[in-house]
């Protein structure tokens, strides 16, 4: 095995492994055994329990924001072609790396001071576009939510939500999610095509 | 100290430790001690750590379907009215009782089967409201959402999103976030008041 191959290796059996028993129950002499390399070996690549941790983190990380990348090359610049595709990486990823998905959800509040605030760093920057394509939408006049930050949330918080309910086996496919999630999301922001032309809500 | 004050504030105690430590890291122990009760005072009262987190989850799914329960019966029982309503007491909760509301979402995952499947149900029951106001609201035309089940998960999704970033000091009173996230919530439903007349969003 070469070393990358090795590191792929350890990153993809401790993911099970937290899962499975969680950050606090996970044995990193298991993940050693599992992997079938040497407990110097598992060292040599990571130092700790808490390295492990955080390269799986930003593992997760990497893997969303290259979905995002993509999506914001393949489409249209506009605040909404950016507000849609932000939305299709975000949903995919939810569902087509659940696991990853919900570790990065559940197991960041783990992460020791040394490596959290680094995270912290990146969990914001990876949201940025979104924001970004909030503010530019709400300028261009495209959104007309009078609260875009708690539009920029709740989209946020409505994707995030799905890594815990998505069954692989249920009866949508995942661009079936990706579509619905991205109606909901113009309805979110208030798009000013879907926005009522004057009059206010009756509530 | 009647039973039940030493029982109320074993769980304060150990709400305290919880959110320090995790479940993991929480010691019977420590939490007796603070309580100032001795060990086996605090047996008497709860027989594990399990049984511990298991009261403090349904303390905190009480307070939320008290709130649910005052709403329903002072606002009107018009789906919108429900929904509304719904919306004010879930804002409520993970605003006003942060602290638990946050245990709630990362804790559960702690319990065992034993005491897990009651809590799943208890779950399922307290957003059944919701389900059943979304229906109905569909039923009525007031909601036109073409796909209830994801406007119900969005709506859950981005209110619980709330206890993440919720800071008591910050510019927003509670009342102003339940406005906002009701705002949000009829979009979401594509409420008839707020859904276009008849053209489809452009995307």
């Amino acid at each position: 095995m070469t070393s990358g191959t090795v590191q792929r290796d350890l990153l993809a059996v401790a993911r099970r492994e937290f899962v499975e028993h969680g950050y606090g129950g996970a044995s990193i002499r298991s993940i050693a055994q599992k992997t079938g390399v040497s407990l110097s070996a598992m060292y040599y690549h990571y130092a700790s329990k808490q390295e492990l941790l955080a390269a799986m983190l930003n593992s997760g990380m990497d893997s969303f924001e290259r979905r995002v990348v993509e999506e914001f090359e393949a489409k249209d610049p506009t605040p909404t072609g950016r507000l849609l595709g932000y939305v299709a990486s975000l949903v995919r990823f939810r569902t087509l790396e659940q696991e990853q998905s919900q570790l990065v959800q559940t197991e960041t509040r783990n992460l020791e001071p040394e490596f959290l605030s680094a995270y912290r760093e990146r969990q914001r920057q990876s949201s940025e576009p979104l924001r970004q394509a909030l503010a530019d939408g709400v300028d261009s006049g495209e959104f007309r939510t009078p609260f875009p930050e708690d539009s920029y949330r709740s989209i946020l918080g409505m994707c995030n939500a799905i890594a815990h309910w998505y069954e692989p086996a249920g009866d949508l496919t995942v661009e079936e999610i990706v579509h619905r999630y991205q109606e909901l999301a113009l309805r979110v922001v208030y798009h000013r095509d879907v926005a009522p032309p004057a009059s206010e809500p009756s509530s």
